[in-house]
Protein backbone atom coordinates (compact mmCIF):
# COMPACT_ATOMS: atom_id res chain seq x y z
CA UNK A 1 0.00 0.00 0.00
CA UNK A 2 1.23 3.34 -0.74
CA UNK A 3 1.52 4.17 2.97
CA UNK A 4 3.79 1.81 3.80
CA UNK A 5 5.87 2.41 0.87
CA UNK A 6 6.09 5.64 1.64
CA UNK A 7 9.99 7.13 2.58
CA UNK A 8 9.53 8.25 6.15
CA UNK A 9 11.49 11.45 7.10
CA UNK A 10 11.63 9.93 10.52
CA UNK A 11 14.63 7.99 11.25
CA UNK A 12 16.75 5.71 13.90
CA UNK A 13 20.73 5.90 14.91
CA UNK A 14 22.13 3.57 17.22
CA UNK A 15 25.48 3.44 18.58
CA UNK A 16 25.69 0.16 20.37
CA UNK A 17 28.36 -0.05 22.86
CA UNK A 18 30.43 -3.49 24.02
CA UNK A 19 33.25 -2.41 26.28
CA UNK A 20 34.91 -0.11 25.21
CA UNK A 21 33.90 0.02 21.57
CA UNK A 22 30.81 0.90 19.46
CA UNK A 23 29.62 -1.08 16.80
CA UNK A 24 30.00 0.75 13.27
CA UNK A 25 28.76 -0.01 9.76
CA UNK A 26 31.21 1.11 6.86
CA UNK A 27 28.95 2.00 4.38
CA UNK A 28 30.67 0.15 1.14
CA UNK A 29 28.45 -2.28 -0.30
CA UNK A 30 25.74 0.07 -2.36
CA UNK A 31 26.96 2.12 -5.34
CA UNK A 32 24.45 4.66 -4.88
CA UNK A 33 24.28 5.81 -1.38
CA UNK A 34 24.55 8.97 0.32
CA UNK A 35 26.61 7.37 3.05
CA UNK A 36 29.16 5.67 0.68
CA UNK A 37 32.46 4.47 2.11
CA UNK A 38 31.36 6.52 5.73
CA UNK A 39 30.97 4.61 8.77
CA UNK A 40 27.81 5.27 10.66
CA UNK A 41 25.74 3.84 13.09
CA UNK A 42 22.70 1.07 12.38
CA UNK A 43 19.50 2.18 11.74
CA UNK A 44 17.53 2.92 9.22
CA UNK A 45 13.81 4.88 8.08
CA UNK A 46 10.46 4.31 10.41
CA UNK A 47 8.12 2.27 8.95
CA UNK A 48 3.93 3.54 9.42
CA UNK A 49 3.26 4.02 12.86
CA UNK A 50 6.52 2.57 14.18
CA UNK A 51 7.68 4.51 17.06
CA UNK A 52 11.15 5.54 17.45
CA UNK A 53 12.21 2.96 19.33
CA UNK A 54 10.39 0.35 17.71
CA UNK A 55 11.99 1.03 14.64
CA UNK A 56 15.30 1.10 15.91
CA UNK A 57 14.86 -2.26 17.50
CA UNK A 58 13.38 -3.81 14.05
CA UNK A 59 16.27 -2.20 12.04
CA UNK A 60 19.11 -3.73 14.42
CA UNK A 61 17.50 -6.98 14.25
CA UNK A 62 17.70 -7.01 10.61
CA UNK A 63 20.87 -5.28 10.03
CA UNK A 64 23.01 -6.99 12.73
CA UNK A 65 20.73 -9.97 14.22
CA UNK A 66 21.10 -8.22 17.40
CA UNK A 67 18.48 -7.99 20.34
CA UNK A 68 19.62 -4.49 22.16
CA UNK A 69 19.34 -3.88 26.03
CA UNK A 70 19.62 -0.72 28.30
CA UNK A 71 18.12 1.43 24.85
CA UNK A 72 18.49 4.96 25.85
CA UNK A 73 17.17 7.72 23.73
CA UNK A 74 19.58 10.23 23.53
CA UNK A 75 18.72 13.01 20.91
CA UNK A 76 16.53 13.86 18.07
CA UNK A 77 18.71 15.47 14.85
CA UNK A 78 17.56 17.59 12.15
CA UNK A 79 19.43 17.05 9.27
CA UNK A 80 19.02 19.52 6.23
CA UNK A 81 20.55 18.82 2.51
CA UNK A 82 21.46 20.80 -0.15
CA UNK A 83 22.69 19.39 -3.48
CA UNK A 84 25.25 21.68 -4.80
CA UNK A 85 24.82 20.54 -7.92
CA UNK A 86 21.29 21.57 -7.67
CA UNK A 87 22.91 25.08 -6.78
CA UNK A 88 21.08 26.92 -9.65
CA UNK A 89 17.51 26.44 -8.17
CA UNK A 90 18.41 28.73 -5.24
CA UNK A 91 18.94 31.77 -6.70
CA UNK A 92 15.25 31.27 -7.15
CA UNK A 93 13.94 32.48 -4.05
CA UNK A 94 10.25 30.78 -4.71
CA UNK A 95 12.24 27.49 -4.01
CA UNK A 96 12.51 25.33 -1.61
CA UNK A 97 15.44 26.02 0.53
CA UNK A 98 16.81 22.36 0.95
CA UNK A 99 16.53 19.59 -1.36
CA UNK A 100 16.20 16.92 2.02
CA UNK A 101 15.92 16.87 5.30
CA UNK A 102 14.89 14.46 8.08
CA UNK A 103 14.48 14.09 11.98
CA UNK A 104 16.85 11.21 12.64
CA UNK A 105 16.19 9.62 16.36
CA UNK A 106 19.73 9.36 18.03
CA UNK A 107 19.93 5.90 20.53
CA UNK A 108 22.82 3.89 22.60
CA UNK A 109 22.49 0.56 23.64
CA UNK A 110 24.43 -2.15 24.77
CA UNK A 111 24.12 -6.40 23.93
CA UNK A 112 24.60 -9.47 25.21
CA UNK A 113 25.08 -10.84 21.33
CA UNK A 114 28.39 -10.63 19.80
CA UNK A 115 27.97 -12.42 16.33
CA UNK A 116 27.06 -10.53 14.38
CA UNK A 117 25.22 -11.20 10.88
CA UNK A 118 26.02 -9.99 7.50
CA UNK A 119 24.77 -6.66 6.26
CA UNK A 120 23.58 -5.66 3.38
CA UNK A 121 24.05 -2.33 3.96
CA UNK A 122 27.76 -2.52 4.70
CA UNK A 123 30.35 -3.78 6.53
CA UNK A 124 30.21 -4.27 10.41
CA UNK A 125 32.81 -3.85 12.70
CA UNK A 126 33.18 -3.40 16.70
CA UNK A 127 35.62 -0.13 16.40
CA UNK A 128 37.47 1.03 19.76
CA UNK A 129 36.06 4.66 20.92
CA UNK A 130 39.15 6.17 21.12
CA UNK A 131 39.95 4.80 17.61
CA UNK A 132 36.58 6.04 15.98
CA UNK A 133 37.79 9.57 14.95
CA UNK A 134 40.08 8.49 12.53
CA UNK A 135 37.13 6.77 10.70
CA UNK A 136 36.14 8.74 7.71
CA UNK A 137 32.54 10.03 9.23
CA UNK A 138 30.47 12.72 8.27
CA UNK A 139 31.64 16.15 10.30
CA UNK A 140 28.49 16.61 12.68
CA UNK A 141 28.86 13.04 13.95
CA UNK A 142 31.97 14.37 15.50
CA UNK A 143 29.63 15.91 17.86
CA UNK A 144 27.08 13.15 18.40
CA UNK A 145 30.21 11.34 19.88
CA UNK A 146 31.35 14.34 21.54
CA UNK A 147 27.63 14.69 23.42
CA UNK A 148 27.31 11.08 24.17
CA UNK A 149 31.06 10.89 25.46
CA UNK A 150 29.96 13.91 27.72
CA UNK A 151 26.61 11.89 28.68
CA UNK A 152 24.87 15.06 27.73
CA UNK A 153 21.14 15.61 28.58
CA UNK A 154 18.69 14.86 25.99
CA UNK A 155 19.85 17.28 22.80
CA UNK A 156 18.13 18.50 19.75
CA UNK A 157 20.77 19.19 17.46
CA UNK A 158 20.14 20.72 13.97
CA UNK A 159 22.87 19.71 11.16
CA UNK A 160 22.71 21.66 7.74
CA UNK A 161 24.91 20.22 5.11
CA UNK A 162 26.06 22.03 1.34
CA UNK A 163 26.93 18.35 -0.47
CA UNK A 164 29.47 16.59 2.39
CA UNK A 165 30.17 20.41 3.79
CA UNK A 166 28.68 20.68 7.07
CA UNK A 167 27.72 24.44 7.26
CA UNK A 168 25.57 25.29 10.16
CA UNK A 169 24.98 23.24 13.56
CA UNK A 170 22.55 24.39 16.56
CA UNK A 171 22.36 22.84 19.35
CA UNK A 172 19.31 22.91 21.48
CA UNK A 173 18.51 25.90 19.27
CA UNK A 174 21.94 27.66 19.87
CA UNK A 175 24.46 27.86 16.82
CA UNK A 176 27.44 26.27 17.43
CA UNK A 177 30.75 27.13 16.22
CA UNK A 178 32.07 24.84 13.61
CA UNK B 1 7.22 24.48 -4.34
CA UNK B 2 6.40 20.87 -3.58
CA UNK B 3 8.44 20.32 -0.78
CA UNK B 4 7.86 22.79 1.39
CA UNK B 5 3.88 22.51 0.49
CA UNK B 6 4.05 18.72 1.88
CA UNK B 7 2.44 18.50 5.33
CA UNK B 8 4.73 17.09 7.68
CA UNK B 9 4.25 14.49 9.89
CA UNK B 10 6.55 15.82 12.51
CA UNK B 11 4.61 18.01 14.47
CA UNK B 12 5.19 20.40 17.62
CA UNK B 13 3.06 20.62 21.05
CA UNK B 14 4.10 23.15 23.76
CA UNK B 15 2.33 23.84 27.47
CA UNK B 16 3.20 27.46 27.87
CA UNK B 17 3.25 28.06 31.85
CA UNK B 18 2.30 31.03 33.63
CA UNK B 19 1.89 30.76 37.48
CA UNK B 20 -0.34 28.26 38.21
CA UNK B 21 -2.23 28.21 34.78
CA UNK B 22 -1.40 26.87 31.54
CA UNK B 23 -2.18 28.32 27.72
CA UNK B 24 -4.64 25.88 25.98
CA UNK B 25 -6.63 26.34 22.75
CA UNK B 26 -10.20 25.18 22.83
CA UNK B 27 -10.48 23.91 18.79
CA UNK B 28 -13.95 25.49 18.14
CA UNK B 29 -12.99 27.67 14.88
CA UNK B 30 -12.55 24.92 12.43
CA UNK B 31 -15.54 22.73 11.29
CA UNK B 32 -13.18 20.03 9.76
CA UNK B 33 -10.84 19.47 12.78
CA UNK B 34 -9.64 16.16 14.28
CA UNK B 35 -9.61 18.26 17.58
CA UNK B 36 -12.34 19.89 16.61
CA UNK B 37 -14.38 20.71 20.37
CA UNK B 38 -11.03 19.47 22.07
CA UNK B 39 -8.62 21.53 24.31
CA UNK B 40 -5.35 21.31 23.25
CA UNK B 41 -1.61 23.42 23.79
CA UNK B 42 -0.37 24.94 20.65
CA UNK B 43 1.85 24.07 18.12
CA UNK B 44 1.57 22.81 14.54
CA UNK B 45 3.51 20.97 11.55
CA UNK B 46 7.18 21.22 10.67
CA UNK B 47 7.95 23.42 7.54
CA UNK B 48 10.84 22.26 5.19
CA UNK B 49 13.84 22.04 7.27
CA UNK B 50 12.80 23.14 10.30
CA UNK B 51 14.00 21.83 14.02
CA UNK B 52 11.70 21.27 16.75
CA UNK B 53 12.69 24.70 18.31
CA UNK B 54 12.28 26.18 15.24
CA UNK B 55 8.86 25.17 14.74
CA UNK B 56 7.19 25.59 18.17
CA UNK B 57 8.66 29.03 17.96
CA UNK B 58 7.44 30.30 14.37
CA UNK B 59 4.11 28.00 15.99
CA UNK B 60 3.52 30.42 19.22
CA UNK B 61 4.42 33.47 17.50
CA UNK B 62 1.78 32.99 14.77
CA UNK B 63 -1.00 31.35 16.95
CA UNK B 64 -0.33 33.39 19.65
CA UNK B 65 2.16 36.69 19.64
CA UNK B 66 4.23 34.73 22.37
CA UNK B 67 7.68 34.48 22.61
CA UNK B 68 8.61 31.82 24.38
CA UNK B 69 11.27 31.49 26.99
CA UNK B 70 12.88 28.48 28.80
CA UNK B 71 11.82 25.90 26.32
CA UNK B 72 12.74 22.88 27.42
CA UNK B 73 11.91 19.73 25.03
CA UNK B 74 10.11 16.84 26.87
CA UNK B 75 9.24 13.99 24.69
CA UNK B 76 8.12 12.55 21.39
CA UNK B 77 4.87 11.38 21.15
CA UNK B 78 4.23 8.76 18.43
CA UNK B 79 0.21 8.98 17.11
CA UNK B 80 -1.52 6.32 15.31
CA UNK B 81 -5.12 6.68 14.27
CA UNK B 82 -7.07 4.48 13.07
CA UNK B 83 -10.34 5.82 11.03
CA UNK B 84 -13.02 3.48 12.74
CA UNK B 85 -15.59 4.77 8.92
CA UNK B 86 -12.76 2.70 7.26
CA UNK B 87 -12.74 -0.23 9.00
CA UNK B 88 -13.89 -2.18 6.10
CA UNK B 89 -10.09 -2.20 4.76
CA UNK B 90 -8.51 -3.41 7.56
CA UNK B 91 -9.79 -6.88 6.84
CA UNK B 92 -7.17 -7.29 3.75
CA UNK B 93 -4.34 -7.24 5.34
CA UNK B 94 -2.35 -6.26 3.22
CA UNK B 95 -3.97 -2.83 3.63
CA UNK B 96 -1.99 -0.05 5.99
CA UNK B 97 -2.49 -0.67 9.73
CA UNK B 98 -2.95 3.05 10.24
CA UNK B 99 -4.80 5.78 8.34
CA UNK B 100 -2.46 8.35 10.00
CA UNK B 101 0.48 8.50 11.96
CA UNK B 102 2.53 11.06 13.18
CA UNK B 103 5.69 12.20 15.55
CA UNK B 104 4.99 14.94 17.90
CA UNK B 105 7.55 16.90 19.88
CA UNK B 106 6.61 18.18 23.32
CA UNK B 107 7.63 21.04 25.18
CA UNK B 108 7.12 23.44 27.85
CA UNK B 109 8.01 26.47 28.14
CA UNK B 110 7.17 30.27 30.22
CA UNK B 111 6.48 33.68 28.48
CA UNK B 112 6.65 36.79 30.15
CA UNK B 113 3.57 38.07 27.78
CA UNK B 114 0.25 37.95 28.68
CA UNK B 115 -1.21 39.45 25.92
CA UNK B 116 -2.78 37.02 24.09
CA UNK B 117 -3.48 37.55 19.85
CA UNK B 118 -6.41 36.45 18.11
CA UNK B 119 -5.97 33.00 17.26
CA UNK B 120 -7.34 31.85 13.77
CA UNK B 121 -7.81 27.78 15.12
CA UNK B 122 -9.67 28.60 18.40
CA UNK B 123 -9.52 30.18 21.74
CA UNK B 124 -6.85 30.39 23.83
CA UNK B 125 -7.20 30.64 27.41
CA UNK B 126 -4.85 30.49 30.69
CA UNK B 127 -6.58 27.61 32.52
CA UNK B 128 -5.40 26.63 36.33
CA UNK B 129 -3.46 23.47 36.20
CA UNK B 130 -5.71 22.11 38.59
CA UNK B 131 -9.11 22.61 36.76
CA UNK B 132 -6.92 20.73 33.09
CA UNK B 133 -9.06 17.42 34.08
CA UNK B 134 -11.91 19.29 33.74
CA UNK B 135 -11.88 19.84 30.14
CA UNK B 136 -12.52 17.98 27.05
CA UNK B 137 -9.01 16.18 26.39
CA UNK B 138 -7.98 13.45 24.20
CA UNK B 139 -7.26 10.77 26.75
CA UNK B 140 -3.70 10.32 26.30
CA UNK B 141 -3.03 13.72 26.75
CA UNK B 142 -3.89 12.67 30.37
CA UNK B 143 -0.85 11.22 29.74
CA UNK B 144 1.24 13.59 29.13
CA UNK B 145 -0.05 16.13 31.96
CA UNK B 146 0.54 13.45 34.31
CA UNK B 147 4.30 12.76 32.79
CA UNK B 148 5.15 16.88 32.70
CA UNK B 149 3.35 16.93 36.77
CA UNK B 150 5.86 14.09 37.64
CA UNK B 151 9.01 16.22 36.13
CA UNK B 152 9.60 12.81 34.11
CA UNK B 153 12.71 12.78 32.37
CA UNK B 154 12.60 12.66 28.49
CA UNK B 155 10.06 10.21 27.44
CA UNK B 156 8.73 8.77 24.13
CA UNK B 157 5.08 7.52 23.95
CA UNK B 158 2.97 6.17 21.95
CA UNK B 159 -0.37 6.63 21.65
CA UNK B 160 -2.94 4.33 19.58
CA UNK B 161 -6.51 6.09 18.60
CA UNK B 162 -9.45 4.40 17.04
CA UNK B 163 -11.40 7.21 16.39
CA UNK B 164 -11.46 8.99 19.46
CA UNK B 165 -10.43 6.03 21.17
CA UNK B 166 -7.07 5.48 23.32
CA UNK B 167 -6.44 1.79 22.47
CA UNK B 168 -2.77 0.91 23.10
CA UNK B 169 -0.47 3.65 24.57
CA UNK B 170 3.26 2.29 25.65
CA UNK B 171 6.20 4.18 27.31
CA UNK B 172 9.69 4.05 26.82
CA UNK B 173 8.39 0.35 24.39
CA UNK B 174 6.32 -0.59 27.48
CA UNK B 175 2.64 -1.14 27.29
CA UNK B 176 0.62 1.20 29.67
CA UNK B 177 -2.40 -0.24 31.27
CA UNK B 178 -5.13 1.67 30.40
Amino acid sequence: MQKEKERSRLTTLCYVERGDAYLMLHRVKKEKDVNKDKWIGIGGHAEAGESPEECIRREAMEETGLVLKDLRFRGIVTFCFRDPKKQGDFENENAAKWDEWEYMCLFTAETDCDVLQECSEGELAWVKKERIKDLELWEGDKIFFRLLDEDAPFFSLKLCYNGSELEEAALNGEPLLL
